[in-house]
């Protein structure tokens, strides 16, 4: 038995992302003697390449939208707008410079002491610390591998040519045409962000149909509004290789076709970023999906070493690492045991235009889940586009458990369908009926107000 | 006893407003024979002179912001947008005759039939039909009084220069200069719209702060959000004359401030709108309130005479006369006996810039209402705004019981806040707990989420 005062630090946590610096802080304000060590950016993959820059790109591809949905309401202007990549992307910078700014503060200020280093594990206990002055070592009673995902790109010829999701933030010039290779969130809404910042963009996906664990009437719909948006998809194409033509690149497809485009994005998934973690030493193996596998306590296989976050099963969410980190504090540093955390009723947003939100099972997997089910749709204009013009269209339906009416399932393509899905998500996390949708009086004129008023069924 | 073949009608409807064409078409489709009269517009305030026009022109005025907006990132406008109100007017005027023929194509595919004429009560079973033809008679089992409200405003010199909201929306030029009188909904709607549209806007309101039935915390951000837009808030004011001066118009308050302006709308309350009913020959009278009162089957004194809606207690909303006129087709035509509606969580938003979306107990209501409470309220930046440069903030709050940990009141003030509180709306009236906010995973980045990561307590 090694005493607590053998350890200068209770907790040491690897990897200053949205469920490290979340564990790390909660840790300290418990009484914990915390550090954590991170040789890139404070805030992970959420606030410098992924959520935060993703969704102000967002918003700024939306506009769009916005200056066309206005003549109809009598606005006009005497010049299309015109569109200057490098503010965008430079006070997106700013931005993520002031958050990092935030990070370092909040840890400061709750006493986590931050180890701008590159970290291995040496033994259960123990980690060395590199950086440029040479390696230190650091002890600790337990350690948090919390160092998340990494972009991983297939093998094809001109592979160097494809850009991955950490570099596609800060292109130098913005590429009139836009070439994404993939299939999930990241590449749907990369493409729905360059093609309304301008871009001829086109999305190329191997697969039948894009965003493959969404409900199956969601995706067919998402592909025909993003069509209508212009967004050029190739199902069931992959790219054979890439050729550089001048500073353009010819990519050529499984399908023959070839595409001259300024830039192309591979947002082909994620791997779990622990390559020269010195997992492998300890006897800590990813499983067959590629994740560290771990107990209800985030344990892996060594006891005194943690994983959370995207490393571990789980949607890769930060509201889900965060969530988790709330949980492995209560476990390890409040001797307190947490409810368990409801992966099956994570809510969830692509940011594509329109967006996409989702609570609960989809329409398919409730059919194979449960004995009988009911579905209530429905797909109408939104009335701001009564005025518009604009012949967006959205769709929300409701997945109900026959037998016991509750509601399974919460699915919306549309406008602002990540804000209002959360409300809806306490909802059917909570095990709401669909009395309880209609007996809940609508809130006239909304969007929103259809989830309470859907009352003539679709089908079973 | 009268047999039921006596009667042309087992129900008939007067006014084709939102509950009375509800309840004509749920009784039309239980089987009943039905008639339904109105003398001016099918859908009512709703569609002809408030919820549909007032939104549309909440959007129009919206885009001003939008404008703004887009330069942070990265969108150039040559020169600054301009605003045509004939356009906005008239594309209004054009989307609410698409839906009154709608509303007419739902009637009449349900079988109730339009009797285009002005009712007056005769006795229990039957009305006069007025119209330039003359007078007819029509005998019905059951009668339907849901006429609805209509502007009041009071006497001060130089009333007939100002606008009601019925009138505000069809003016023939766009007021450079526009002020608005009252302190409810509308007027503070309005403020918001013609300022966003581009007008100098005041806002004269004879008590301390507008909404009085609003959460207090709401009210004061409110107030702050609208200055910060430009909106000239004139508290314990009142309008003592109006003068006409030119074109335009002197407006003297009671403050001794004279202020010149080129409309004048006065948005202070709604009365019931009953005169040439008839109703008080069979005995039915308004009560205090100035409601007609009415059982829970809706029945007024005289069992025959049914009344909901605006004319009956209860908040003056569409979905609230739609709940309600489901609710009485159920009782009379279904002999069906649904649950009660629930009025204290009746979901609502003003669609004010930026909005306000509420349901359940204000702060100040759960005080008096519970033995303790716990308030959480956050105030930030919406992300949209850290590139934006928009200085304008969001607040969300709850407002849970401490013996119990469920949430009696959810608030908001922010971008899409009707949106996002529709949800909420479902978890508040079905009486969930802080814990199962807490317990729902955010969907990250959202302004929504806010609601379920409120972890520090603002105050007791």
């Amino acid at each position: 038995m090694v005493a607590d005062s053998d350890y200068e630090y209770d907790f040491l946590v690897i990897g200053a992302g949205s469920g490290g610096v979340r564990a790390a802080r909660m840790a300290a304000a418990a009484g914990a003697k915390v550090a954590i060590a991170e040789d890139r950016y404070l805030g992970g993959t959420c606030v410098n390449v992924g959520c935060v820059p993703k969704k102000l790109y967002a918003y700024a591809a939306h506009f769009h939208d916005s200056f066309d949905d206005a003549a109809g309401f009598g606005w006009q202007l005497s010049e299309p707008a015109t569109f200057d990549w490098a503010t965008l992307r430079d006070n997106k910078t700013s931005e993520i410079k002031r958050l990092n700014g935030i990070y370092q503060r909040m840890l400061e200020s709750t006493g986590v002491k931050l180890l701008n280093a590159r970290a291995e594990l040496v033994d259960s206990h123990t980690i060395a610390l590199k950086d440029t002055n040479g390696v230190s070592y650091a002890r600790a009673r337990k350690i948090l591998v919390a160092t998340g995902g990494w972009p991983w790109v297939p093998d094809f010829p001109g592979k160097e040519h494809a850009l991955d999701s950490n570099q596609v933030f800060d292109l130098d010039t913005f590429p009139k045409r836009f070439l994404v290779l993939g299939g999930g969130y990241i590449a749907v809404e990369f493409a729905s962000i360059f093609n309304g910042l301008g871009s001829e963009t086109h999305l190329i996906y191997r697969g039948d149909l894009f965003l493959k664990q969404f409900d199956h009437e969601v995706r067919e719909f998402t592909r025909t509004e993003m069509e209508k948006k212009g967004v050029n998809l190739h199902f069931n194409a992959n790219i054979e290789r890439i050729e550089t033509a001048g500073t353009s690149y010819n990519v050529h497809l499984t399908t023959g076709e070839v595409l001259e485009v300024d830039a192309v994005l591979a947002a082909t998934g994620r791997k779990a970023n622990i390559q020269g973690l010195g997992l492998e030493a300890l006897g800590i193996q990813l499983d067959g999906d590629g994740k560290i596998p771990v107990n209800e306590r985030y344990e892996t296989l060594v006891p005194s070493v943690l994983a959370l976050g995207d490393l571990t099963a789980g949607p890769e969410l930060t509201p889900v690492a965060i969530a988790e980190a709330m949980q492995l504090v209560d476990y390890h540093f409040k001797d307190a045991t947490p409810p368990p955390l409801d992966y099956t009723t994570v809510p969830t947003a692509v940011f594509c235009q329109p967006n996409i939100g989702t609570v609960g099972l989809s329409e398919e997997g409730a059919r194979q889940k449960l004995a009988k089910i009911r579905v209530y749709s429905t797909q109408f204009r939104a009335m701001k586009h009564t005025l518009s013009g604009s012949q967006e269209r959205t769709l929300m339906k409701l997945v109900v458990d026959d037998a016991t009416d509750v509601v399974v399932g919460a699915h919306m393509v549309g406008e602002d369908a990540g804000e209002i899905i959360q409300g809806i998500a306490i909802a059917v996390r909570a095990g709401l009926t669909k009395q309880d949708f209609d007996l809940t009086v609508g809130i006239h004129p909304t969007g929103a107000e259809e989830f309470v008023t859907l009352r003539t069924l679709t089908r079973h």
